[in-house]
């Protein structure tokens, strides 16, 4: 622990420490938990005999573990049974940035990069927890509508845990950023913002007869931003953050 | 070269061989390339001292070869100047789908995952280019209206290249797929779709009176999918592809 940890926010080591444009760094579990809470995807880095890998695949925070999962058979998963250390990294796109010189041209951004050493739940509890979270922390109460999970599927699946050891995350907001001369040049420079949203919801062509949407999906509404939704969702799972 | 690389496809190895749902990988260079030109931003990850970092970053592509950049101080430059592995990771995420069950509960989305051994550019011409590609590949011809680059910003700047050894795309666009028992339950699916827009840009409020937004940036509208706004961006400035 590094006399800068303080119960709200992770320890900054040489491995987290955002090194450069101080400015942009933040540990406090505040940060860097909205930061996640707003996704669904992240890419998880990791070794398989010295070749890093980087995966894209879904994950959910609880407290300050992070969980993922897949297939038993998959070689990510089965990489990361042994202990072995990982880097989860959130990105959120927020903004192109068009300066006055090239090397001004940037955006805005809020990423967060998290380490700690990956685990297989192998306890019953925590795997149990885990098949309903991986639905319910994006939808909540939905597992309790659904078709009840069988043997053969739980035993297929793997969940990867991690405590997070150390995190920070990196944000940056400001636009257009240009040197102060540059200002006085004749240059067009904007912003364009980007946003993720959400699409009107396509019911599955083969519903039932009566089946209808139900209320607790009402957080997932055309054209809304899907961080939105998930931070939502999020609290509706887990209140105390 | 394994026997199944061609002229347009990359070659599979144990590395890029997508080894579960061989229905979703792909090899050739269309389906490759598409997605990583779709994206701006990507994933790099990398090995300090046995720790995996992943990073996200700006890139580009010219030809097979991969580009990215960043301060000369930066601590993942640093880490790729000599001849390091490093996989590079575009994801797109297309949809979230809502199923009948939870474990297939899922997502349409495109991936690409390219591995090589990352390159510090130091060849005057090649990194000449580098530094009008950085802006151009994404805004065409922007480069030759701004403030030049001097020499204090090129030199406090790296460039890394990545030659693509080998890469696999995965894609899933299918929607709801339920186990054939399950479509007879009275349960709710849905397909829903997630799009990464442009908003309204955003001038910069110092610009000088009279300087407008040029048509070369008429791609980039409010409204339109980021990915086609860069997907036809670089075919102006790579109309080989």
């Amino acid at each position: 622990m590094s006399q800068t940890e303080t119960s709200n926010s992770y320890p900054t080591s040489a491995r987290n420490q955002v090194k450069r444009r101080h400015d942009r760094g933040f540990y406090d579990h505040e940060t860097v938990h909205r930061i996640l809470d707003s996704s669904m995807l992240c890419h998880v880095s990791y070794v398989i005999d010295g070749q890093p890998y980087c995966t894209p695949t879904f994950f959910w925070r609880e407290g300050t573990k992070l969980y993922w999962h897949g297939s038993s058979a998959s070689r990510m998963l089965r990489s990361q049974t042994k202990g072995e250390r990982v880097c989860l990294t959130v990105a959120h796109l927020d903004s192109l940035v068009l300066a006055r010189c090239g090397f001004n041209h940037s955006a805005d951004y809020r990423a967060v990069m998290a380490f700690g050493t990956a685990y297989l739940v192998t306890d019953a509890q925590e795997k149990e927890r885990a098949v309903v979270a991986m639905v319910d922390r994006f939808f909540p109460d939905r597992t309790a509508g659904l078709r009840a999970s069988n043997t053969q599927e739980i035993k297929a699946t793997s969940f990867i845990a991690m405590e997070i050891e150390e995190a920070s995350a990196k944000v940056r907001a400001k636009g257009v950023a240009d040197d102060d001369e540059d200002y006085e040049l004749p240059i067009y420079a904007e912003r364009i913002p980007v946003r993720t949203v959400l699409g009107a919801p396509e019911p599955c062509p083969r519903l039932l007869d009566g089946v209808s949407r139900p209320a607790t999906l009402n957080g997932y509404s055309e054209g809304r931003l899907l961080e939105d939704a998930l931070r939502d969702a999020y609290f509706v799972e887990y209140p105390n953050g």
